[in-house]
């Protein structure tokens, strides 16, 4: 039973709107995503899609690779483009229910770990996550400050990545401290050259990288507490580097084969 | 003399907003910049800056750094607001003229260079000239069908960079030939497990490097006339990565010191 929506001014439509705010997602502990790409991947990671809403011929396309039991309903173009995030929506949005099973503690994992503390701008967020995938790191974890890894932009740049690396919120200073009681070192980044040059440093199988806020960098407290600080020496007159490309160069070189 | 302006309707007001587009820049030969950081990066790199479009306030606080035969107007809060690609505008612009001299052919040039095949993102375009200069390249050649350098979010992104690093338009099929006649080596980006692992290539002074269209990669005809295709091996389930942060990847990789 496919039940169909006409009003942009329906309940369900104002909900699923909701659901690419922050306060939605605290209230309702679900998400909205758009487009097959994400969608199609969201199914096939086994992510719990609860409900689907898409225009006649998108539902039709897609039907067979829907979840069994999920809520289906036709939609059509106007409320598509209220729910978009694009200026062309595909006309395919999913719910997906934001499970409290995905809380990630720090005293058991293994492999490389991406700490973002305070990042801000949801496409770099949404790039470092698919940089992180990648590059083969284990998971990525978003500190106190570091914007909602559930709204729309973010969601678009990760590209699929989510599904594919572990995500957590955490707090940062505990991760730190468990991974170095644990003989992980972490590693911050600076543009402080008194920090360490990061192709000096010698691969290892299991430790911790944290990138800062885009204007601010990482916090002073956190910059005291890891392992070693490092940094990427720049050779022209740029002032920095923009953090998810900083946090690519660093990413393939801690993370290339032993 | 200050002119003082005082309407959105304004004959110049609207040349200078079409300064902000593609037709702007053609027909007039310059180009807008917002926001005392690159109006005053411009100034201190010796561009050619014409007008000055500022508040009074802008106008008394950077009065000492304006070049002496530049033409200066007041403008108000809601003028700033319509020239302003920002939610919260500055308040101040800058007209520079688009020189031909800028031009720059591949038949000359030594150091590293990095080639655009119709890259479309202007963030991923700004990113790249950033760490490109970052990075120690001599310049960046835009090919065709590669955004325009001087729209808004291209300049913001570029953060100061474009007066750093030399920019060009260029035909990428006369660069690749001649670079190689000059035998210096030009290396194609690619997805492909074909081609050479990044890592292997052995460093070099003077080399291009050529990253393609974000959802295409390098036309067929580029990839088949560089010296060799290099490639970033994906660890995880990641399809790609985002073409600023591979660029970044690569260019700190190609250009470490020898």
């Amino acid at each position: 039973m496919i039940e169909t929506i006409t009003s942009i001014q329906n309940a369900k439509v104002k909900k699923w709107q909701h659901l690419t705010t922050k306060k939605g997602h605290q209230k309702f502990h679900q998400y909205l995503v758009e487009g097959w790409h994400i969608v199609g991947d969201a199914i096939t990671a086994g992510q719990p899609v609860v409900q689907i809403a898409a225009t006649a011929a998108q539902l039709e396309q897609h039907q067979a690779d829907f979840p069994n039991n999920v809520e289906q309903f036709e939609i059509n173009d106007e409320i598509a483009k209220k729910l978009s995030d694009t200026v062309t929506p595909q006309g395919i949005f999913a719910v997906i229910d934001i499970l409290p099973a995905n809380h990630v503690t720090p005293d058991t994992v293994s492999g490389a770990w991406l700490l973002l503390d305070r990042i801000q701008d949801p496409g770099n967020i949404g790039t470092m996550v698919r940089t992180a995938d990648a590059a083969g790191f284990k998971g990525v974890v978003f500190g106190k400050g570091t914007a909602s890894r559930y709204t729309p932009k973010v969601i678009r740049s990760m590209q699929g990545s989510q599904f594919h690396v572990q995500l957590t919120e955490g707090d940062l200073t505990e991760w730190v401290n468990t991974l170095k009681d644990r003989q992980m070192p972490v590693y911050g980044s600076a543009l402080d050259e008194q920090a360490k040059d990061y192709q000096t440093v010698t691969n290892q199988a299991d430790f911790g990288l944290i990138m800062g806020n885009e204007g601010q960098g990482m916090s002073a407290d956190l910059m005291a507490a890891t392992t070693i600080n490092l940094y990427i020496p720049i050779k022209g007159d740029a002032e920095s580097l923009n953090v998810a490309v900083a946090a690519g160069v660093l990413m393939f070189q801690l993370n290339h084969d032993l």
